[in-house]
């Protein structure tokens, strides 16, 4: 049976969203879990659940002292071996762990899965791969989403490499399209980063060319490369937005009566778009590149963001896309 | 009386919105327009509009041959003395006209603003200075919006300069905030570009530090300062929710009659939501750091768009901005 380490510790809001979305996820898949954190505090907490043993039989508490909080540096993470994220790093390098999920520390985890596990060979630079909502019914993927804000154009090309074998195998799309983020769709456009890129993503059958920033919602492609600070004030100025539209409209709609009665009617619409554009839906991060599947979840991660996370992971090992993504990069694979 | 120089060429509709723009501007203000463009077709389309005599003497054709279109490159620009954008550009050198605004191929209009009108001393690079709509009240000025793919530190810091002077002396905020965006709001982060400029800015009284992406929209600083690669594709991306919002909600509003029926209800909240966020009500963006106003319109603004553009250069002239920011190079001014 499958075995995923979770890292219960070092999210905003505590253990309870991160063991809450573990136990719904128990529930719709056969999986073992292994929740590493402060046993006792852990094990007070499955035990107000009142979980049956059937239930109790998959989850192991991993006892582990420390954890690294959001405010510290990322820099000694590899030094700490007594906290939850190191324990659980551990669990999936001694192949007692198959995938591994946090929503601590993304800093922290991002340092650790390539010190601890390692880069696929030939990967410059791991990236951080995040789905994103489309007009279509198909989600976009854009990475990378911020592990590396100073790239170089050869990153890039191993971005869309990875971005390309993760939408046909982990997304099922048939031949994924592949966009290089930029400010034109002209092809020569672009900043000095992304015009060396372009010159060597040109030779891959994948490549579409350039996209601009609204193309990651119109489904035009299905990948999205940039590097990752750009990736982050794309991802954050999007969210940005859905959120400002959210409170104007509110604002708006409590000037009249005739207007909170037409939201009442719209409710079904209104929650329709919310769940296509809610970031829980798409639950975590894949950090592509390492040789095992990691997660890294969103810091403000709710129950469901968790518990989609864990079946990202889960995904991530029953298709082996970290295996895929090494047999590319040997074959020195053009997406053909 | 003002000034004020038209391309009346070369924008994605045609003349149209162009002149139809400048009617309604020249309705609610006193000033004087140099229309500058082809004088046959201009002639033909304002006899069409029947306009009195007291419009019609406020309204001179200057007539260009020539007009550059949004497919050429920009390179040429400075050599083509025959096309609209370069003939109005003249009139602005040679003091015929106070400011100028071009709705045309806007890598031409800047360089041709660079080359012709000249750069403010001091600034080392003009940048495009774009109004966003916020939650609040108040919108937040971004710039650089795309004249700069690729920025030096330094650049930033002038652009900081710039959009302080811009927020306080045109949009009137007593004391505009600036914040430089980066992948997170701690000191600690950006890219190689923000960071080196993060030390340059710390010295400004009006530097607030480092802002993400989300905080274009919830004006937590009034100045958000950028390279032209990352302003563009912001903009995009927010351009690009706020339309696919529109889309998914439309597409969920058709499945049923009560939504529909909720819809009628709620369009007072959603014409107002859509003023709040339409770029037409924000007009053109201004080319900051250079000698006189020139005001970059969208290829694709409609009339509402033209006519605030024009309200703009008007303000930009009246505020004398540009002798503003020329000052503050002059005194090394840090804003306080």
């Amino acid at each position: 049976m499958l075995r995923i380490a979770l890292d219960a510790m070092g999210a905003d809001n505590g253990v309870a969203p991160v063991v809450d979305g573990l136990l719904s996820s128990l529930q719709n898949k056969q999986f073992y879990a292994l929740l590493v954190g402060n046993e006792a505090l852990l094990k007070s907490f499955l035990d107000s659940k009142h979980l049956s043993d059937a239930i109790l039989q998959r989850i192991q508490i991993v006892h582990a002292n420390d954890f690294i909080q959001m405010t510290e540096s990322a820099s000694t993470a590899n030094k700490r071996v007594d906290t939850s994220i190191y324990q659980a790093m551990q669990l999936l390098k001694k192949h007692e762990a198959d995938a591994c999920v946090s929503a601590g520390h993304s800093g922290a985890t991002m340092s650790l899965a390539t010190l601890q596990i390692g880069r696929i060979k030939g990967v410059s630079r791991p990236a951080i791969c995040t789905c994103m909502p489309t007009i279509t019914s198909n989600p976009s993927v854009i990475l990378d989403a911020g592990a590396n804000t100073d790239c170089k154009p050869e990153y890039l090309v191993d971005f869309a490499i990875m971005g390309f074998h993760y939408a046909k195998k982990v997304l099922g799309y048939a031949n994924p399209r592949v966009g290089l983020l930029a400010n034109g769709e002209e092809d020569s456009k672009g900043n000095e980063l992304t015009k060396e890129a372009f010159k060597l993503l040109k030779s891959y059958d994948f490549f579409k060319g350039n996209v601009e920033g609204s193309d990651i919602f119109n489904g035009s492609v299905d990948v999205i490369i940039c590097d990752g600070f750009a990736g982050n004030l794309v991802l954050k100025a999007s969210e940005g937005v859905a959120s400002s539209i959210n409170i104007i409209l509110k604002q708006q709609i409590k000037k009249s009566f005739l207007n909170i009665l037409g939201y009442m009617l719209m409710k079904p619409a209104f929650q329709s778009l919310r769940n296509k554009i809610d970031y829980a839906e798409y639950g975590g991060a894949p950090l592509l590149g390492v040789k095992k599947p990691v997660i890294i979840s969103h810091g403000k991660s709710n129950a469901r963001a968790m518990e989609c996370a864990i079946y990202q992971a889960a995904v991530g090992c029953e298709t082996q896309v970290c295996d895929i993504i090494q047999e590319a990069f040997n074959n020195q694979d053009k997406g053909s």
